[in-house]
Protein backbone atom coordinates (compact mmCIF):
# COMPACT_ATOMS: atom_id res chain seq x y z
CA UNK A 1 0.00 0.00 0.00
CA UNK A 2 1.34 3.26 -0.76
CA UNK A 3 1.70 5.57 2.16
CA UNK A 4 0.70 9.53 1.93
CA UNK A 5 4.05 11.12 1.85
CA UNK A 6 4.20 14.00 4.74
CA UNK A 7 6.98 15.58 2.48
CA UNK A 8 5.02 18.50 1.07
CA UNK A 9 2.65 19.36 4.29
CA UNK A 10 3.47 22.76 5.26
CA UNK A 11 4.44 21.46 8.83
CA UNK A 12 7.99 20.97 10.08
CA UNK A 13 6.77 17.89 12.56
CA UNK A 14 5.20 16.48 9.12
CA UNK A 15 8.36 16.61 6.81
CA UNK A 16 10.90 15.40 9.95
CA UNK A 17 8.39 12.83 9.79
CA UNK A 18 9.27 12.19 6.24
CA UNK A 19 12.62 11.65 6.65
CA UNK A 20 12.71 9.81 10.56
CA UNK A 21 9.38 8.47 10.90
CA UNK A 22 9.93 5.17 9.46
CA UNK A 23 9.36 2.67 12.03
CA UNK A 24 13.14 1.28 12.86
CA UNK A 25 14.98 4.18 12.45
CA UNK A 26 15.10 6.09 15.24
CA UNK A 27 16.50 3.05 16.86
CA UNK A 28 18.89 2.97 13.90
CA UNK A 29 19.63 6.06 14.77
CA UNK A 30 20.56 5.78 18.08
CA UNK A 31 22.62 2.35 17.67
CA UNK A 32 24.50 4.63 15.05
CA UNK A 33 25.18 7.63 17.86
CA UNK A 34 25.83 4.70 20.46
CA UNK A 35 28.53 3.33 18.58
CA UNK A 36 27.25 0.96 16.58
CA UNK A 37 28.59 1.48 13.43
CA UNK A 38 28.34 -1.38 11.32
CA UNK A 39 25.76 -3.20 9.17
CA UNK A 40 26.14 -6.51 10.91
CA UNK A 41 26.30 -5.38 14.19
CA UNK A 42 23.37 -2.88 14.06
CA UNK A 43 20.91 -6.02 12.05
CA UNK A 44 22.34 -8.40 14.96
CA UNK A 45 21.32 -5.34 18.13
CA UNK A 46 18.15 -4.77 16.68
CA UNK A 47 17.05 -8.22 15.35
CA UNK A 48 16.05 -6.71 12.15
CA UNK A 49 15.55 -8.20 8.46
CA UNK A 50 18.76 -7.18 6.59
CA UNK A 51 16.49 -5.99 3.46
CA UNK A 52 14.91 -3.57 5.63
CA UNK A 53 17.88 -2.27 7.46
CA UNK A 54 19.70 -2.06 4.20
CA UNK A 55 16.44 0.34 2.87
CA UNK A 56 16.32 2.33 6.24
CA UNK A 57 19.92 3.16 5.70
CA UNK A 58 19.87 3.83 2.29
CA UNK A 59 17.03 6.43 3.20
CA UNK A 60 18.85 7.73 5.86
CA UNK A 61 22.37 8.32 3.63
CA UNK A 62 20.28 9.75 0.43
CA UNK A 63 18.24 12.23 3.22
CA UNK A 64 21.73 13.29 5.11
CA UNK A 65 21.41 11.81 8.07
CA UNK A 66 23.47 9.49 8.17
CA UNK A 67 26.98 8.75 5.72
CA UNK A 68 28.85 6.21 5.11
CA UNK A 69 32.73 6.15 5.68
CA UNK A 70 34.83 3.06 4.36
CA UNK A 71 36.91 1.24 6.45
CA UNK A 72 38.19 -1.44 4.25
CA UNK A 73 39.21 -1.21 0.59
CA UNK A 74 39.28 -5.20 -0.76
CA UNK A 75 36.26 -6.00 -0.62
CA UNK A 76 35.01 -2.37 -0.21
CA UNK A 77 33.29 -2.09 3.44
CA UNK A 78 31.47 1.07 5.01
CA UNK A 79 30.54 2.53 8.42
CA UNK A 80 27.69 4.50 8.76
CA UNK A 81 28.03 7.67 11.21
CA UNK A 82 25.69 10.64 11.98
CA UNK A 83 25.84 13.54 9.94
CA UNK A 84 25.53 16.82 11.84
CA UNK A 85 21.91 16.92 10.92
CA UNK A 86 21.87 13.65 12.53
CA UNK A 87 23.39 14.44 15.23
CA UNK A 88 21.34 17.38 15.65
CA UNK A 89 18.47 14.51 16.09
CA UNK A 90 19.91 13.03 19.05
CA UNK A 91 18.65 15.92 21.80
CA UNK A 92 15.08 14.74 20.58
CA UNK A 93 15.73 10.87 20.65
CA UNK A 94 16.34 11.91 24.39
CA UNK A 95 13.61 13.91 25.24
CA UNK A 96 11.59 10.85 23.57
CA UNK A 97 13.71 8.51 25.81
CA UNK A 98 12.92 10.28 28.98
CA UNK A 99 8.96 9.88 28.05
CA UNK A 100 9.42 6.39 27.50
CA UNK A 101 10.98 6.34 31.17
CA UNK A 102 8.22 8.29 32.48
CA UNK A 103 5.29 6.96 30.81
CA UNK A 104 6.29 3.90 29.15
CA UNK A 105 8.49 2.49 31.58
CA UNK A 106 10.71 -0.82 30.94
CA UNK A 107 10.79 -3.53 33.74
CA UNK A 108 13.57 -2.35 36.31
CA UNK A 109 13.39 1.15 35.46
CA UNK A 110 14.59 3.42 32.93
CA UNK A 111 17.59 1.02 30.84
CA UNK A 112 19.66 3.97 30.55
CA UNK A 113 21.31 7.31 32.35
CA UNK A 114 22.86 10.08 31.01
CA UNK A 115 25.47 11.63 32.06
CA UNK A 116 26.22 15.24 31.04
CA UNK A 117 30.13 15.36 30.33
CA UNK A 118 29.76 19.18 30.47
CA UNK A 119 29.21 18.74 34.16
CA UNK A 120 29.88 15.42 35.13
CA UNK A 121 26.40 14.96 36.48
CA UNK A 122 23.30 11.98 35.80
CA UNK A 123 20.80 14.35 33.99
CA UNK A 124 17.76 14.08 32.59
CA UNK A 125 16.78 16.28 29.58
CA UNK A 126 14.77 19.23 29.54
CA UNK A 127 13.33 21.36 26.96
CA UNK A 128 13.57 24.73 27.71
CA UNK A 129 12.56 28.33 26.07
CA UNK A 130 15.93 29.98 24.34
CA UNK A 131 15.09 32.85 25.08
CA UNK A 132 14.17 32.93 29.04
CA UNK A 133 15.74 29.54 29.47
CA UNK A 134 12.74 28.48 31.67
CA UNK A 135 11.11 25.05 31.10
CA UNK A 136 8.80 25.03 28.64
CA UNK A 137 5.68 22.92 28.84
CA UNK A 138 2.43 22.35 26.90
CA UNK A 139 0.24 24.75 29.25
CA UNK A 140 3.24 27.52 28.63
CA UNK A 141 3.61 27.57 24.89
CA UNK A 142 1.53 29.31 22.43
CA UNK A 143 1.51 28.02 18.55
CA UNK A 144 1.35 31.28 16.14
CA UNK A 145 1.81 31.33 12.41
CA UNK A 146 5.53 31.55 11.20
CA UNK A 147 6.86 33.03 7.76
CA UNK A 148 6.52 29.63 6.08
CA UNK A 149 2.20 29.02 7.17
CA UNK A 150 0.34 28.04 4.68
CA UNK A 151 -3.01 26.74 4.50
CA UNK A 152 -2.86 23.13 2.28
CA UNK A 153 -2.77 19.21 2.88
CA UNK A 154 -2.18 18.39 6.37
CA UNK A 155 -1.61 21.69 7.40
CA UNK A 156 -2.67 23.64 10.72
CA UNK A 157 -4.33 26.69 9.72
CA UNK A 158 -3.93 28.21 13.04
CA UNK A 159 -7.42 29.35 12.61
CA UNK A 160 -6.39 33.02 12.40
CA UNK A 161 -6.69 32.97 16.06
CA UNK A 162 -4.18 32.63 19.06
CA UNK A 163 -3.96 29.54 20.20
CA UNK A 164 -3.03 28.65 24.14
CA UNK A 165 -2.31 25.27 23.92
CA UNK A 166 -4.93 24.58 26.76
CA UNK B 1 1.99 -7.66 7.28
CA UNK B 2 2.48 -7.82 11.11
CA UNK B 3 5.07 -5.40 12.35
CA UNK B 4 7.52 -6.31 14.72
CA UNK B 5 6.47 -5.08 18.14
CA UNK B 6 8.57 -3.16 20.20
CA UNK B 7 6.86 -3.07 22.94
CA UNK B 8 9.11 -5.72 25.09
CA UNK B 9 12.32 -4.11 24.24
CA UNK B 10 14.34 -2.76 27.13
CA UNK B 11 14.44 0.78 25.47
CA UNK B 12 12.54 3.38 26.33
CA UNK B 13 12.88 5.01 22.72
CA UNK B 14 11.58 2.15 21.26
CA UNK B 15 8.87 1.41 23.78
CA UNK B 16 7.69 5.17 23.05
CA UNK B 17 7.65 4.30 19.79
CA UNK B 18 5.80 1.43 20.51
CA UNK B 19 3.18 4.18 21.63
CA UNK B 20 3.28 7.18 19.58
CA UNK B 21 5.53 6.01 16.85
CA UNK B 22 2.34 4.89 14.05
CA UNK B 23 2.91 7.00 10.98
CA UNK B 24 0.37 9.91 11.40
CA UNK B 25 0.01 9.44 15.46
CA UNK B 26 2.51 12.72 16.06
CA UNK B 27 0.33 14.81 13.42
CA UNK B 28 -3.20 13.75 15.60
CA UNK B 29 -1.23 14.45 18.74
CA UNK B 30 -0.06 17.98 16.92
CA UNK B 31 -3.98 18.80 15.79
CA UNK B 32 -5.15 17.54 19.29
CA UNK B 33 -2.78 19.93 20.94
CA UNK B 34 -3.18 22.90 18.57
CA UNK B 35 -7.19 22.60 19.10
CA UNK B 36 -8.65 20.40 17.23
CA UNK B 37 -10.57 17.97 19.03
CA UNK B 38 -13.66 16.93 17.28
CA UNK B 39 -12.94 13.59 14.68
CA UNK B 40 -14.56 15.57 11.81
CA UNK B 41 -11.92 18.74 12.10
CA UNK B 42 -8.86 16.49 12.53
CA UNK B 43 -10.13 13.92 9.85
CA UNK B 44 -10.46 17.12 7.50
CA UNK B 45 -7.11 19.14 8.15
CA UNK B 46 -4.97 15.46 7.86
CA UNK B 47 -7.27 14.86 4.92
CA UNK B 48 -6.46 11.65 6.48
CA UNK B 49 -8.84 8.29 6.07
CA UNK B 50 -11.78 8.42 8.34
CA UNK B 51 -11.08 4.06 9.46
CA UNK B 52 -7.32 5.05 10.10
CA UNK B 53 -7.84 8.07 12.21
CA UNK B 54 -10.29 5.99 14.56
CA UNK B 55 -8.05 2.99 14.90
CA UNK B 56 -5.15 5.56 15.28
CA UNK B 57 -7.11 7.50 17.94
CA UNK B 58 -8.36 4.14 19.72
CA UNK B 59 -5.03 3.41 20.32
CA UNK B 60 -4.22 6.29 21.91
CA UNK B 61 -7.14 6.35 24.17
CA UNK B 62 -6.08 2.72 25.03
CA UNK B 63 -2.54 4.12 25.66
CA UNK B 64 -3.69 6.87 27.57
CA UNK B 65 -2.06 9.55 25.62
CA UNK B 66 -5.67 10.88 24.78
CA UNK B 67 -8.76 11.02 26.53
CA UNK B 68 -12.66 11.12 24.85
CA UNK B 69 -14.60 13.78 26.84
CA UNK B 70 -18.56 13.83 25.95
CA UNK B 71 -19.75 17.41 24.55
CA UNK B 72 -22.98 15.91 23.20
CA UNK B 73 -25.72 13.71 24.79
CA UNK B 74 -28.40 12.87 22.07
CA UNK B 75 -26.39 11.60 20.05
CA UNK B 76 -23.23 10.89 22.11
CA UNK B 77 -20.55 12.74 20.87
CA UNK B 78 -16.82 13.35 22.21
CA UNK B 79 -14.14 15.73 21.97
CA UNK B 80 -10.74 14.19 22.11
CA UNK B 81 -7.78 15.94 24.66
CA UNK B 82 -4.61 15.13 25.71
CA UNK B 83 -3.87 13.30 28.94
CA UNK B 84 -1.33 14.46 31.08
CA UNK B 85 0.93 11.80 29.82
CA UNK B 86 0.05 13.68 26.73
CA UNK B 87 0.92 16.93 27.36
CA UNK B 88 4.22 15.45 28.47
CA UNK B 89 4.74 14.37 24.73
CA UNK B 90 4.41 17.90 23.68
CA UNK B 91 7.90 19.34 24.36
CA UNK B 92 9.09 16.49 21.95
CA UNK B 93 7.16 17.48 19.28
CA UNK B 94 8.57 21.21 19.55
CA UNK B 95 11.81 19.41 19.56
CA UNK B 96 11.14 17.78 16.43
CA UNK B 97 9.37 20.85 14.91
CA UNK B 98 12.48 22.73 15.54
CA UNK B 99 14.86 19.61 14.17
CA UNK B 100 12.66 20.37 10.58
CA UNK B 101 12.32 24.23 10.18
CA UNK B 102 16.20 23.60 10.42
CA UNK B 103 17.27 20.52 8.51
CA UNK B 104 13.65 20.31 6.40
CA UNK B 105 12.65 23.40 6.10
CA UNK B 106 9.35 24.02 4.48
CA UNK B 107 9.12 26.80 1.59
CA UNK B 108 8.72 30.43 3.00
CA UNK B 109 10.54 29.22 6.23
CA UNK B 110 9.17 27.95 9.57
CA UNK B 111 5.44 27.18 9.64
CA UNK B 112 4.74 27.98 13.31
CA UNK B 113 6.60 30.68 15.35
CA UNK B 114 6.40 29.52 19.11
CA UNK B 115 5.89 32.23 21.92
CA UNK B 116 6.51 31.36 25.48
CA UNK B 117 3.88 32.99 27.38
CA UNK B 118 5.98 32.96 30.54
CA UNK B 119 8.36 35.15 29.49
CA UNK B 120 6.51 36.40 26.19
CA UNK B 121 8.96 36.06 24.03
CA UNK B 122 9.28 34.32 20.50
CA UNK B 123 11.89 30.98 21.04
CA UNK B 124 13.68 27.82 19.82
CA UNK B 125 12.95 25.25 22.00
CA UNK B 126 16.51 23.87 23.23
CA UNK B 127 17.30 20.65 25.59
CA UNK B 128 19.24 21.16 28.31
CA UNK B 129 20.77 19.43 31.45
CA UNK B 130 18.54 18.69 34.39
CA UNK B 131 21.54 19.83 36.78
CA UNK B 132 23.36 22.34 34.79
CA UNK B 133 21.41 23.95 32.73
CA UNK B 134 23.21 23.91 29.98
CA UNK B 135 22.19 22.91 26.30
CA UNK B 136 23.17 19.23 25.79
CA UNK B 137 24.53 17.87 22.66
CA UNK B 138 25.50 14.53 20.96
CA UNK B 139 28.76 15.67 21.01
CA UNK B 140 28.20 16.29 25.56
CA UNK B 141 26.15 13.28 26.69
CA UNK B 142 27.16 10.11 27.88
CA UNK B 143 24.85 6.89 27.67
CA UNK B 144 25.59 4.78 30.67
CA UNK B 145 23.41 1.15 31.52
CA UNK B 146 20.61 2.31 33.60
CA UNK B 147 19.16 0.34 36.67
CA UNK B 148 16.51 -1.23 33.41
CA UNK B 149 19.33 -2.25 31.54
CA UNK B 150 19.15 -5.86 30.31
CA UNK B 151 20.36 -7.90 26.80
CA UNK B 152 17.81 -8.79 25.08
CA UNK B 153 15.93 -8.04 21.74
CA UNK B 154 16.53 -4.96 20.24
CA UNK B 155 18.56 -3.98 23.27
CA UNK B 156 21.66 -2.11 23.53
CA UNK B 157 24.29 -3.36 25.55
CA UNK B 158 25.74 -0.32 26.09
CA UNK B 159 29.05 -2.83 25.65
CA UNK B 160 29.88 -2.94 29.14
CA UNK B 161 31.95 0.33 28.37
CA UNK B 162 31.75 4.04 28.61
CA UNK B 163 30.65 5.36 25.20
CA UNK B 164 30.48 9.17 24.60
CA UNK B 165 28.31 9.88 22.09
CA UNK B 166 31.24 10.79 19.24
Amino acid sequence: MQRTSFADMHCSIARTLEIVGEWWTPLILRDVYLGLHRFDDIAENLRISRNLLALRLKHLVDQHIVERRPYQDRPARYEYHLTPAGRELVPALLVLMHWGDRNATPPGGPPVRLVHDSCGESFTPEVTCSSCGAEVTAATVTARPGPGAAAGPGTYVLHQREHAGR
